[in-house]
């Protein structure tokens, strides 16, 4: 219901800018949410974009300015007037400006910073030195913390002079040091009598994250205690900001997209939709082009089987179903432990240990019953040899892939890669490569022993 | 920092279960929240979770028993006291209330709701009467809702009166109809002169979901427009409830699991630690059974070129090379229009012949790069014939990967199956036969009409 008005909005968003309708395009940017301006733009050429960026308010210029794909936004940096992107900054909350500015050349992100008055600059420069993945990276300065012998009259009385806090979570308290002490809600407030000491009718039992705690952890955090927002401080407890959950939500949208894309083999920074075809190619092309070498080591490899192959052509059907396999289970594996690793399982004490064996155990199962199927089939399509070749092989194959499949994002976490990589096309070459060594050899071996 | 001391908690909660020392697990447990100690007990045995839910009060057993896995909830269906099951349901809200007593069994469920008293029995039944992944399924019933002649002042003492709602995120008017007409905040409520009447200050334009509206839809509809709740209404704009965004973090991150073990290959309701080696095997099988027996037939596909293969051993070698791009690419478009079919791109009016044209130009430019580099390679390992029939083939399987990946999300749509399936062995095992039959084809092809 509600997303059927979005998409006609949209839809007359995009049709206005190519038609190049400048009066009917602002009247429909002014009643339409950046939001839904920034959707409509993905759809758009560069000059249709240029076109709509022209009739959007300063106000609305950063929020779309903020969700547009990369390409689009270095069009624009060089196409629109540098008057519009430093007037678009300043609409923004500093954990907002500091993610745009972050997006500018060095000599706009000096010349925006300069147009800044003194307290809002020290705050982005503040927020522009966290990692942009950290908790201080995406945390929003500007809450509302009150001094902990506030009462709730003086309290009710700030909020209502602090007007451009949008959205007040909760109500954090402070001492004279900035040293975060407890937490109460708006309904505190309104429930308790106005001559009420904050401090009395305060939580002190605060759920906080340091600055350079990762994103996904904070999400973690935020999810497991159902938090609307979560307080950031440093190592003596000083309040730096909060991480609210609307963020909290972006983030895991993000993460997952960036997942789902890491297991089919694409960038993690990769956009579905924005991209000029020969960069999507190029981005595409790495792990494929890292696939296609790997295969002609591949086929050097198996080129030394020939003396076997010449013997028993047959053995060459049954490669398609080695590496299906292999490479399946090793995918699960190593999906089940990234899973773990996210879900903070293998910090657990003896997490890793108990994943290894269940996966052992798991492992052997599978391979006991795809081994014994596939000895059958095998038999059946080519005989004595080939059949106990195949059904031998599946089974040190199934069994050693989920295994790998483990490991390698463990190992790879240990590195300091992505473990999420190891879902995807790194995983499959991999024991690609293990299957086809190990399902020739044990043929070689079976065609040298056993009477044709 | 906060995360190390919900390991801590959770660890000693496991110890002390698995010690079963009575006395200091209850201390513990009462020092914990549930999310703690549903932490806990995905890592004990079925005789430890019972011995741990025997220590847990009746307020803190409703949450524990809605987050642990399908197989210690049927277990501790049977292994606790009817009594202790009815009173942790009675301490829930209603949409938690709905959602546990939904996996009771017949018997128990009707138990359960002839305990309640008539008004939450309602509120329930109405809940229970929602598909569980829709808008009804998951939204509360519990909302702050006023009638918009309200004033500031009746509002704040019906604050202060209703001592049940535990957050509250907006304020929503409804006309003597229940019909919804605004939405105000808080805030709002202290900044506002007492006898101001609520419909002056609310915001007319609420944006709205239906009952029916898929959760991954509510969930869209939340992050896009930074809601911290969303009103459900019937057409007649009556209001049902509030989706909370608390609720859409949990439906994202569930989605996201749900999702990579669907491109592993495994159940969408796979539980990666929860489940028995047993279970856990027979769920990861079924797709690889698949796979195993599309093996089997590709094989004998494969024995069928058994002449070339007697001509010219070395084709073999580039099986391996021929799947994995195949199915890379494969993965890669299906993977981009699952993103795309998520985000509500496909829907907009030209959205599907787009993505197709561009998958098209993609792999078109991939499959030259890729083309040339393999025909180069496998000319130099197996000669002429073997690197122009890898040469061809690649071009014409990654371009057609390209466009099959593309398709069979949306045709698995069409149809009414998760689209996600297809990014998974779906996908690879179609690609993967249609990529060797070609490749046999042009080898066995150029075999014949090109001198050795």
């Amino acid at each position: 219901m509600a997303h059927n008005i979005v998409q006609a909005r949209v839809d007359a968003l995009r049709r206005l800018a190519r038609r190049r309708a400048a009066g009917p395009l602002e009247r429909a940017v002014a009643k339409s949410s950046p939001e839904d301006v920034a959707q409509a733009i993905k759809h758009l050429t560069l000059a249709d974009t240029r076109f709509m960026m022209q009739h959007v308010s300063a106000e609305e210029a950063g929020p779309i300015l903020l969700s547009i794909d990369e390409e689009r936004f270095q069009f624009l940096l060089g196409a629109l007037p540098k008057e519009q992107l430093i007037y678009s900054v300043e609409e923004l909350e500093p954990d907002d400006a500091a993610d745009l500015i972050a997006r500018f050349p060095e000599d706009l992100q000096s010349l925006v910073l300069q147009g800044m008055d003194k307290e809002e600059r020290e705050d982005v420069e503040e927020l522009l030195a966290y990692p942009e993945d950290s908790a201080g990276g995406i945390m929003s300065s500007v809450a509302f913390l009150l001094n902990e012998n506030t009462t709730c009259r003086q309290a009710i009385e700030a909020l209502q002079e602090q007007g451009d806090i949008e959205m007040v979570f909760y109500l954090y308290l402070v001492n004279e040091s900035d040293q975060l002490t407890g937490v109460t809600s708006l309904r505190q407030l309104l429930i308790n009598p106005p001559n009420k000491v904050l401090r009395e009718l305060a939580n002190p039992d605060v759920i906080t994250v340091g600055p350079q705690t990762d994103q996904e952890e904070v999400a973690r955090i935020v999810a497991h205690y159902d938090l609307l927002a979560v307080p950031v401080c440093d190592d003596t407890r000083k309040f730096l900001g909060i991480v609210t959950i609307d963020d909290v939500l972006d983030v895991v949208r993000e993460e997952a997209a960036e997942d789902m894309m890491k297991m089919a083999g694409m960038g993690d920074a990769f956009d579905p939709t924005g991209t000029s075809t020969l960069l999507a190619a190029k981005q595409r092309l790495t792990w494929l082009i890292v696939t296609a070498l790997g295969g002609l080591i591949l086929a050097r490899v198996i080129m030394g089987f020939e003396e076997s192959l010449a013997q028993q052509a047959v053995i060459a059907g049954f490669i398609p179903v080695i590496m299906g396999l292999g490479g399946g289970v090793g995918i699960q594996g190593a999906t089940i432990t990234v899973r773990n690793m996210a879900t903070g399982h293998l910090n657990l004490s003896d997490g890793l240990k108990a994943l290894l064996f269940r996966e052992l155990r798991v492992g052997i199962s599978m391979g006991i019953v795809l081994s014994v199927l596939l000895l059958v089939g095998a038999w059946f399509l080519g005989g004595q040899i080939v059949g106990l070749a195949v059904g031998i092989s599946i089974l040190v194959i199934v069994v050693a892939s989920a295994i790998i499949g483990t490991c390698i994002p463990i190992l790879l976490g240990k590195v300091g890669v992505d473990p999420a990589v190891a879902t995807g096309p790194f995983v499959t070459i991999t024991i690609d490569g293990i299957a086809i060594i190990l399902y020739f050899s044990i043929a070689t071996l079976l065609l040298n022993t056993l009477p044709a």
